[in-house]
């Protein structure tokens, strides 16, 4: 078997288990800041199988990485992966993996927009429910900090990602910052998705309307050509019967 | 009568009385929240009349879904409806019904983007209104909440749904914070459209100047199609009769 | 000379005239309150003229109302300038008929999206200029108001127009927020035509692409149409003289 | 040589070397910035640096003007280089200069909006930062001031660009309010370009679709006008060579 048939062999194969270890990973990374009386034990069962899940994704990427024809291409097509397996920062975008279901879940949607905005929306669900649990990680233990609970911090990343920013909670240490850029980016692309689908369908729906008043005028000039086409065959005829006299 | 057709006269008989029961929704939600001095006996035939609307809302559902043919599928396609009447937090959100008005007061407008726009631009109207009595109702005896009265709850809601968020006002509670995000959802909704139309109606503008560009090349084609067909026919005359003459 | 006739002679002769009244209007109102140490009768001078140019306004609107053909048509296509004339808490939107100088001036204008965008941009910064006016006329005097300067008070327009929000500086007062309202929408407006016309400016590009290769297609196509009529020609020729030779 | 030639040899030839004064600008203008620890000649000769790139830009703009055929045009379409020239408020955003190698860096993109995003995520990016550091440069020996390291500047300007605005952290002098308006239309331009970039796109996609639809009904129109000559051809047989038999 060649290298590319195993590489899309392989991509096949664990497509959904990766998917199944990324939920995985959401859990064992978000159940112990969600449940802060958690037992020293099961915190610590999470703990390891955040770093085994760590492995499993780097695996993936050297494994793909070595069946790629042109690495270098596909290092920079795929330098976001690398950054989130490389920085311990974004260790919660690890998560995001899980969009990729969505995907898969949603191929008999047919039309692009549709496709699209079950991408974002579910993304935007889940980088907002990773971002409170990372911004609730990381400002928990700060005296100063505004995000204490897990409803403050759902609450700011609802505010953030929906732009609105009141200020009543935000982030103040590093890593509760980085949450909320991503938040904020995410904010920016789900108001240009609704936004840019709502006007692709109304553009669609007024050149539907206008196509269809140039199919009658595109038919009406068939007919003028047809007629013009008899009066030219019946122009020819004299050497047919007389009913040419009647042409006007 | 067969099922179907009951269904589509039910439909069509409630429509309207339906809307009115919104409308009585409405009033009998906010009015106690925005007189607190009202006398008690109005306040508990307010109360009443919200359970009483409730029933009949609850009634009107489950009689559809039973009308329904395949009735999966109509809770999939109603499942906001579901939990609108489900959830007590999402109360408020029942009023949204007297939007449909629009669509019945709107069915002269012509364009879909006007139809649009009349539907989002009612919808944040109601929102608004909605929100800003239930976050007052939920805020107003919390100590520490900077919502107190009306006029706050109202200067609230606008700098929410334009998405602005000061921050001098927000709510603190749970169900004030459910009433902010749907107040939020509501803003993304009504800069897309906004944007959308806006959008839609310079696509528009642009596409029906060069179509008539694109007119003008037709016609042009056209008589470039015609002198040629004129030359091919003068080709051949010499051997027909003179009567191609008179072509011109 | 007919009513129709004399409406539009009219309409056109106070079409300037009135532009500059509203220019006098926006220095009446804003000066007295951007000068708070001016002179006792300068200060009576400014509000005599703003009360004149409402007396001048109104006389405006009812004339072109007694004018107007179908005069119910026209108080509803014209219920914005009659909110503005009626209450007093809108009076500083009266600044905004200069706008319509914008018009005026911006006639050579070929594209739709530029004029558009004049009037967005040239409406938002007269929206900002008279809002900040505004907001400050209101705030100053209250004791715990956070905008007592214009450099705050233009700060915080900015800060409005743009949906950040900061909230380090917010109307407290009811006048004050009606122009944060103002403001509030503006800004909706504005990121809808500055989205909408790079929308529509892609689509146009894209698409004159699209239609140039169709271009090529027609030509293509029309080229095998000839190439078949040549055949269909050259298969009948055993019958007809040799003059067809000549064809190619 | 006349005077247009020697005018495009001269941009191709300084468009590189202005872009590397650029970058030069940036560090000699951030650097002493962000290292408050500097010792005083480096500082020194940051500062002398500034100055003589100023003259540089301000050389080459004079330059060119000299070799414009219309001087009065070239000021108008000109006016934003010739502002942030000449106000030393508006020094930061000489670094801007530095956006125009994204598009030499760019050509080989072919899209219209590939190149868009480009710029504007490069801009902002670079716009980010700039203002950040201005931002820093003007706040901090200000005692009441808010922005006090570069940490807090970049989350001041990634929550400013979003128009998330939290207001936990904002400008309080006049510098650094002008470099923070800077940021907001930064912002209003990212969102808009992210959203028209989408939105062509959608209408792109659904337009192709159906333009395959069209090309089929387009081919089958065809196929009858074929079928339909075929028919004609065949009624004028009779008086014919029976070559015409072998039309089929």
């Amino acid at each position: 078997m060649g290298r590319d048939a195993f590489a899309e062999r392989y991509q096949r194969a664990v497509e959904w288990p990766l998917t199944g270890v990324a939920v995985l990973f959401l859990v064992a990374y978000s159940w112990p800041v969600l449940e802060p009386g958690m037992a020293g034990s099961v915190r610590r069962v999470c703990s390891v199988a955040t770093v085994v899940i760590w492995v499993v994704f780097a695996g993936d990427f050297l494994l793909r990485l070595g069946l790629a024809r042109r690495r270098m291409r596909f290092l920079r097509e795929h330098v976001v992966d690398l950054v989130v397996l490389a920085l311990p920062l974004l260790r919660p975008l690890r998560a995001l993996r899980v969009v990729t279901a969505f995907g898969q879940l949603n191929r008999r949607a047919a039309s692009l927009r549709g496709r699209a905005m079950v991408y974002v929306v579910g993304g935007v669900g889940l980088l907002g429910f990773t971002s409170a649990v990372a911004v609730l990680d990381a400002e928990r233990s700060q005296p100063s900090a505004s995000i204490k609970n897990f409803g403050d911090a759902t609450w700011w990343a609802v505010t953030t990602i929906t732009t609105v920013g009141y200020g009543d909670r935000y982030p103040i240490t590093g890593a509760g910052r980085v949450a909320g850029v991503g938040l904020m980016l995410g904010g920016v692309a789900l108001l240009g998705v609704v936004t840019a689908a709502l006007a692709s369908w109304f553009v669609e729906h007024v050149s539907r309307q206008e196509r269809e008043e140039a199919d009658l005028r595109v038919q009406v000039s068939a007919l003028v050509e047809e007629v013009r086409a008899l009066r030219v065959e019946l122009r020819r005829t004299p050497s047919e019967p007389p009913v040419v006299g009647s042409v006007g």
